[in-house]
């Protein structure tokens, strides 16, 4: 019987405001066993670049890194963002550590090739330490982690939060019995968009295909449910989707294999 | 027989310009056994706060830390300068992790009271987890360390860098044969300030008070030897002060007790 860990993703437009961070973390500090935090903060790095002069490109929802935006990436992600979160969880008693990839090698990046857009210096993950990251938390340590990794050669590459997340879940899956949480701004998969009690409690590759068929599901939420599928066709035990002021188990969509 | 550590401590003017932190880091790297390092990093606050259109005041060489300058100061010594050491290091070979005070609550102060100045979100330290710094520096990671510290109640505090090393120098003190080394600008103690050449290689209490009735040294480096001078009587092994580009043994001037 493998331990069990609990992997949290959340997002900036969370982390960002000290009202919904503190629900979350307190969300989050109710969570028994072990855990680990990976967070956004694209938003407040939106802001910083304006107030520097420096302007935010964004091509298809991803944020396109030159070297001024690494600089601030690095700055709030690595900084900001990442520190006010751990300190707000040593205060509720969570022993946390913030990580980026770079720190004890943790997560090593390659940066992605330049195919239609150059997205400058951002990484596609090539590899989570597993073994590291679980000795630590078998040490009683909390890992915040931050969508920040390297590529070994001393460049930081910006890495989608919510890929490392599933990077990481995966990684972690032959180690430990894994739920990865994704926080979202709804209370789980809907089957009507209007109203957040129509949670469909669970989905599997069936379900999935049967709802995708009907049409209830659609849209962003096709390769979401994708990427969630594959998660748990890979050993991620279960994938969660549910909103960041409902952490509890029974909150939100399981999606199982 | 103590095992040995080595903790360097750098200020911002050399881990802020490229060339500089490349010499820096690789007469670290070059150190044998456990270390340490921490870092400043002062110069890019006050340029990124100005970017930001935040004002930096100073009071008798600190710096007044209001709630916008912890917001830089967070971003630049936990984010873009820690991280950039962290990931350089990385690419070194030396398995870097980057730490606040607040990760895994290894520094942690009381904001200072408020006498002649209010300087702010400000830290004086407390106490510094050694049991928790030997654990990581046992098991192969040499921790970077941000002049950035926490209250334990959830706000981070601005915290000088020569004030870390040295307190984290005593607290190892009773764990490891602990080397402290203070980069500076010159190579060492001078006996001709014009020369650097003129090093005095060794100085123990009987050499300082000697050195200060000659009227040798004096200035700001009366104040620096006698906080060497404080460690070293309180168990630290012996204290460095030496250049930034020559960590090596031998080199600079050494205070023993």
């Amino acid at each position: 019987m493998k331990e069990k860990i609990t992997i949290v993703k959340v997002g900036g437009k969370i982390v960002e405001d000290d009202v919904s961070l503190d629900v979350l973390l307190n969300g989050f500090t109710a969570i028994g066993g072990h855990k680990l935090l990976v967070h956004g903060g694209g938003r407040t790095a939106t802001d910083v670049a304006a107030r520097m002069g420096v302007e935010t490109v964004m091509v298809g929802g991803r944020r396109v890194t030159d070297a001024a935006m690494l600089r601030v990436v690095t700055m709030v992600y690595g900084g900001l963002v990442n520190k006010q979160v751990v300190a707000r969880l040593q205060a509720r008693g969570v022993d946390a550590l913030g990580l980026t990839g770079a720190d004890m090698d943790v997560v090593r990046s390659r940066r992605r090739p330049v195919a239609d857009v150059d997205y400058g210096f951002v990484g596609d993950v090539e590899r989570v330490d597993a073994d590291r990251l679980a000795m630590l938390v078998r040490s009683g340590v909390t890992p915040v982690m931050a969508p920040l990794t390297h590529d070994g050669r001393g460049c930081l590459l910006n890495t989608n939060a919510d890929t490392i997340a599933g990077e990481v879940a995966r990684a972690l899956a032959p180690l430990f019995d894994v739920t990865l949480v994704y926080c979202f701004e709804h209370a789980g998969v809907l089957v009507d968009p209007g109203r957040e009690d129509s949670v469909i409690p669970r989905i599997d590759r069936a379900t999935f295909e049967a709802l995708r068929e009907a049409g209830t599901v659609g849209g962003g939420m096709l390769p979401k449910l994708e990427n969630c599928l594959a998660a748990v066709e890979a050993g991620v035990a279960r994938v969660v989707i549910t909103r960041a002021d409902a952490l509890a188990p029974g909150r939100g969509t399981e999606i199982v294999a």
